[in-house]
C-alpha cells in the first residue's frame, strides 16, 4: 500500500471524534483543548521489527493491537486515561494491502475501546517495519501515580499473572506453535498473552482515585527490573516471597512439559502489561476487600518494602536473592 | 552507545525544565499542565536514514537539529510555540558514542533555542537509524492557522527563498561536495538550507495574531505541493507568478553552472520549511508594511487564490500550466 492510500484508508476507518479535540488528522498539526483540573499524560514507544515483535508469528490484526496496548499500558501505569494517539509506521511492499488493513483494524479495535482518537502519524519508507506510538492521556490531578512514591513497611502488589507472555513468546521461538496454528496452542492463554496483551486501564484509574497506593509502574521489562525502577526511584529496597507470585496454570504446564523454571519467567519474562504498585500497609485489608468486592479485582500481594536498596527473592528455603535489575530482552 | 548509557547522556544534558511540566524524563509518562485560554498542538514525524536523510554526509550534530527542525516547522505552521518534545531514537552499533553525543548536541541546541524541554522518548535497537520526533506546542485559542480557510481573493504569501534546500541536496548527491569540505562550498547558504533548516517560528507567531492570515502551512514537500494542500482543503484554485516567486541568488548561480532549471527546483523541491500562507485581499498592505517595518520580515506576495480547484503556474507569456502536487520525495 502506498502512502496516500494508507493515509485515506485511515481517515477513512476514523470513527467519532473526542470532544477535547478541535482539529484532527489531515493539519500540519492536531489541535486539542486539556480540562480544567486534570493534567495531561504523554508516553511514546518505537516498535522495531525483528526487535520488538516478529511478522512471520505474529498476526497483523494483533500485532495493530499490541502496538496501541503497550503504549496505553504506560498511560495506565500513572492511573491515567488514554485520550488521543499519534501513529507513525515505516514500511515497503513486502506488506501487501491485506496485511496493512488487519493491522490498522487491530490497531483501530483497541483505540476505539479505550475512547482514544488518532490525531496524526506519520507513514515513510523503512526496509524493515517499524512503528512509532504516541499516546496522549489525561489525569484528574494529584491522581497520577508516581515511580517514586514507595516507602517502608508498604506491602507490594501486582494485578495478575506473571511470566504468561514470555512463555508465549517460547512456544514461538521453539517453533511449538506458528501464525497458522497458534488458535489451538494446548496454552491458549499463554499465546494471547504473548500476541494481544491487555493493558489494565481500569484498574489503575480505581487506584488513582484510591489514594493509598503509593508508587506503580506497568511491567514490561519483567518484574525484577521493574520493581527495580520503583526502587531504585523511592531509594527502598523490596523483598519477594517466591510463592506468592501469581501465575496461570498454563505457565505451571507449560514448565513442567518444557523442563523450565516457572519462577525465572514470572520474574524476568517482560511484556505482561500487569502493573505492579505498592500500599501503604494501614490501606491493604481496605483495598483488597473493596478491589475485591466492589470492583470484581483480585490484587496479589507479593512482597513489602524495606529501608535499602535493591530487589530481593525470597524463596521458601534459604536466604534472599537479590534479583535487580535481571532484565529482559524484548522479544523476539 | 548502549541503550542505558544513551539515557543517562540525555537526562545529564537536560538543562531547566518548562513551568508546565511537573513530570518529565524517567516515568512511565511525563505529565503537563495546560494554560487557561490556550489550546495545544502536536505533530510527529519519523525520520529514516537513506530514506530522509544520509549519514554519510549529513553531520550528526547538524542531523540531530534537523530533526528537531521539521517537527518545530509543523507547530510553526499552525502559529504555535513549541514546548515540549519526544524523542525515539532506532540504531546500531554503526554509530560510536562521539556521533550520539553530536547528534544529542544538535538536538538541545535547537529545543534550548525555542524553549522546548525534552519530556520523553525510547530507545531501542534497528539496523537503520531511525528518529521519531513527536513535538507539543501551544497556541493563544482561536489563534493557530489552519489549512482550509483560504477564500477566493486572498493573496498567497511566502516566508523566504524557494528551492534553496533542494539545491544543496543536489550538490551532495552530485558529489559536487562531501561531509569533509560541505563548509567551504562555493553556495553556503544551500548547503546551510539543506543540512540546517530554520523554522519560521518568531513569524509564524506574529501572522496567527496579527487575524487576517487565512491559511498556512510550512513547505516541507514544495511549495507545489504543499499550496495543493491548501486549496484542496479550502476549495479553491490558486495561481502563482514565476516571476514573483523569491530565491537566493546563489540558486541562479548554481542552476546557471549545472544547466539546471531554477523554477523547477523553486516549485518542487522540498524541505525549505519556509511558510506558505494567504491573506485577505484588503490586509495585504497593511500587514506588508507592519511585517516590514515593526518586526523586519520581508514577506512575499507570489499568488493569488480564485474560485475553483488546483494550483496554476503562470509564465511570462504562454498560459498557466497546472502544477498541482508535483510532488517531491524526501531527500535522499
Amino acid at each position: 500500500m502506498r502512502e496516500l492510500e494508507l493515509i485515506k484508508h485511515i481517515i477513512s476507518r476514523q470513527s467519532g471524534q473526542h470532544p477535547d479535540l478541535s482539529c484532527g488528522i489531515g493539519d500540519d498539526c492536531a489541535v486539542f483543548n486539556a480540562n480544567l483540573g486534570e493534567e495531561l499524560l504523554v508516553t511514546t514507544d518505537m516498535l522495531v521489527e525483528n526487535v520488538h515483535f516478529d511478522p512471520s508469528w505474529h498476526p497483523p490484526y494483533l500485532l495493530g493491537r499490541k502496538a496501541i496496548s503497550v503504549n496505553i499500558s504506560d498511560i495506565a501505569a500513572m492511573a491515567g486515561s488514554p485520550r488521543f494517539a499519534l501513529l507513525s509506521i515505516g514500511m515497503n511492499h513486502r506488506f501487501n494491502n491485506a496485511w496493512v488493513k488487519d493491522f490498522m483494524d487491530g490497531v483501530f479495535s483497541q483505540l476505539n475501546f479505550f475512547g482514544c482518537t488518532l490525531i496524526g502519524g506519520d507513514t515513510v519508507k523503512s526496509d524493515k517495519l517499524v512503528f512509532s506510538v504516541t499516546i496522549i492521556g489525561a489525569a484528574p490531578k494529584g491522581n497520577a501515580i508516581r515511580r517514586d512514591g514507595a516507602r517502608s513497611g508498604d506491602r507490594v502488589f501486582v494485578s495478575g499473572p506473571l511470566g504468561s507472555a514470555a512463555a508465549g513468546l517460547q512456544l514461538f521461538l521453539d517453533r511449538d506453535i506458528s501464525i497458522n496454528d497458534y488458535s489451538s496452542s494446548l496454552w491458549p492463554t499463554l499465546v494471547r498473552k504473548h500476541l494481544d496483551p491487555t493493558p489494565r486501564v481500569r484498574l489503575a484509574k480505581l487506584l488513582g482515585k484510591n489514594g493509598s497506593v503509593t508508587s506503580m509502574q506497568d511491567i514490561s521489562d519483567g518484574i525484577a527490573t521493574d520493581l527495580s525502577h520503583i526502587c531504585t526511584a523511592g531509594r527502598v529496597k523490596a523483598t519477594l516471597y517466591s510463592n506468592r507470585l501469581p501465575a496461570d496454570k498454563e505457565l505451571y504446564e507449560m514448565c513442567r512439559e518444557k523442563g523450565m523454571d516457572a519462577v525465572q519467567l514470572q520474574l524476568c519474562g517482560g511484556e505482561d502489561y500487569e502493573l505492579v504498585f505498592t500500599v501503604k500497609k494501614e490501606a491493604v485489608e481496605k483495598l483488597r476487600t473493596e478491589f475485591r468486592d466492589q470492583h470484581r479485582f483480585q490484587l496479589y500481594e507479593i512482597g513489602v518494602i524495606e529501608e535499602g536498596e535493591g530487589v530481593y527473592l525470597q524463596r521458601e528455603v534459604g536466604e534472599p536473592q537479590l534479583i535487580s535489575y535481571q532484565g529482559y530482552e524484548h522479544s523476539p
